[in-house]
């Protein structure tokens, strides 16, 4: 039997905490049986759930803490008071000290980030970390990022984005060479921002098997599932998903409130109700519920504040597989193969600055 | 009987040109009647159409050109080839020479922006265009604005934004102190955008009867409709505008191949049609079918180039809205008012990177 997947999980993250976690972590474990959770958590609170769970008992063990990040924490509260000892901060250092080969937690999204920095670190050659959505779209599922971890980018964390994302693509949904785009808008005579044309000239040099370049995508072709991997920088990126979140409740209240109109459309919403209920699967997915910190030394996923015990099960799946496929290993590895044509057409070494100058100006 | 609203006509703007103009400026006359049209595009192409309307013809002035805007030419391709004599450029030419009162066009939107900016020019006290969306919401409808005209914004821009927005609210929705919010993302670990924060700063000090400025707002609170007027730069909003038609685009797709499941499903949507028919009425509102070119010295109108009669018909409505409610004096009144006393507090003249210094150091 192959060595079981060890996932730390924070058992007091999340807008319900253990309520949540625990059968969360149940679910989880009547699909995959070779596992084994550490939790972290005030036992007086995560017990009683636990104890409901014979089985997920046997397979965790609950080390006690009781210091946890509040969901509105800022990040240097969080820090300030829940380092080192809070549930969140041991489950990403379980990570960092090779205890779990990966941390699960539904806490507030900016201390999990700032804490991830601090504990895991970035890997090398990678300067900012990133957050990763999982979009569910009309041919299936896209990634994209970065939704919020960092505001702004060059030229060289774009090609960054682009192959941490491609590296996520080929670990989650097992493809060979996923298709990457660089959200950009279409109006023309804007003069675009800079870094993004400037990015895009380099990612157009990686002629690599692993990352297709398809070029500049924009805001309609993410649902439409152009593009495996969608890139953009954090504050647009968060924006988006934002967004798109709101205009998914909206359509959903439009629909109900026309379905309530009168008997006939009740009737009619009785009588497709299967309908409704795919509909309803297809916009809160399972897979949707956890963001993935791309760019540090460790498997971290994000779950949803207000995830439920499905949805968190859901998240420990991303983890699960993010690990079962080697994501890190494949971030690795892109990093020095997706890098090494650019280096070789444009220079020794890798400055995106200076290769798009040279790119300019070839003498 | 009042002066008749004057409106210019790009004819050969969109992807149907005059097959869709004429039909669409028809509709508008059978719900307004003083309103007067002056066309311009290919008399050829044009007069059959308008042969069909007679009443609309009498109320119509056509004159010929044979020069139009082509959907994909480039902004410098536009102006160089249909400078002074394009359908675009006359309509854009008769509201600055005071012969018509707005200008309607649904041709290519980058086109259309720098012909304005070069026929019509800012207003004074404005630097830089906008292009305002007026969003449907859970509440009724919002304005978000800037959806592409300028990438990037300084602090001062965000506060003409807001001004130019809240002016648009008050003319188009009538309302007394429309509610503003800047978009910003929720992660706060992260350092924001400094001219975001920068313009909130500012927008603070605006005690305006006018505006009623409530800080910041993330991507889900525009489909809420959390504040009547949504303030961003152009690339971001832009790609929001974008994600959240993809969205609704994605959603009608999920619905539309959920309901034709089975039988069953078949048969309830049959029963419920009326609110399906409710549904897509309220995606495809009438009232959304046109953005507004915000801070120049007219009114235009710029149509979705897909748009069909009944939304162009919209897109009229929208600029005689616009008209008849005084948009350009708003503006002009709300630029000195909502900016007097943020200049009263801070000093004299108005200079945001000047007044914010000064707040950060009242020494």
């Amino acid at each position: 039997m192959e060595k079981p997947v060890r996932i730390a999980l924070d058992a007091m993250g999340g807008d319900f905490g253990p309520s949540v976690v625990i059968p969360g972590a149940n679910l989880f474990l009547e699909r995959h049986s070779n596992v084994e959770f550490l939790m972290f958590g005030d036992r007086e609170k995560v017990s009683p759930f636990l104890a409901q769970y014979p089985l997920l008992a046997e397979k965790t063990l609950l080390r006690h803490t009781d210091v946890s990040v509040g969901m509105a924490d800022k990040p240097s509260q969080a820090l300030r008071s829940g380092r080192r000892n809070s549930s969140m901060w041991l489950s990403l250092e379980a990570v960092r000290s090779g205890q779990a080969d990966c941390a699960v937690s539904a806490g507030n999204t900016g201390a999990l980030m700032a804490m991830s920095k601090i504990c895991l670190r970035t890997m090398a050659q990678i300067d900012r970390p990133a957050l990763a959505a999982i979009w569910p779209t009309m041919r299936g599922r896209s990634i994209v990022l970065d939704v919020g971890a960092t505001i702004g980018a060059d030229a060289q964390h774009y090609v960054d984005l682009a192959i941490m994302g491609a590296a996520m693509a080929r670990s989650l949904f097992e493809l060979e060479r996923p298709t990457v785009g660089l959200l950009n808008i279409g109006v023309e005579e804007v003069k675009g921002i800079e870094e993004v044309k400037a990015a895009s000239r380099l990612l157009q040099e990686i002629d690599s098997p692993l990352l297709d370049y398809r070029g500049f995508v924009e805001g309609d072709d993410i649902g439409r599932g152009s593009v495996d991997v969608v890139v953009t920088e954090g504050f647009t990126g968060n924006i988006a998903l934002k967004t798109a979140e709101g205009t998914a409740k909206q359509i959903g209240a439009y629909l109900r409130q026309a379905l309530s109109k009168n008997l006939m459309t009740k009737l009619g919403a009785l009588i497709a109700r299967s309908a409704f209920a795919d509909l309803k699967a297809k916009l809160s997915p399972r897979e949707i519920s956890g963001a993935v910190l791309l760019g540090l030394d460790g498997v971290v996923i994000k779950g949803h504040g207000g995830i439920d015990a499905d949805g968190f099960s859901g998240a420990i799946e991303i983890a699960y597989g993010m690990v079962s496929h080697g994501l890190l290993e494949k971030i690795r590895d892109m990093m020095s193969i997706a890098n090494e044509p650019v280096a070789a057409v444009l220079g020794v070494g890798f400055d995106a600055e200076e290769a798009i100058e040279r790119k300019a100006d070839p003498a």
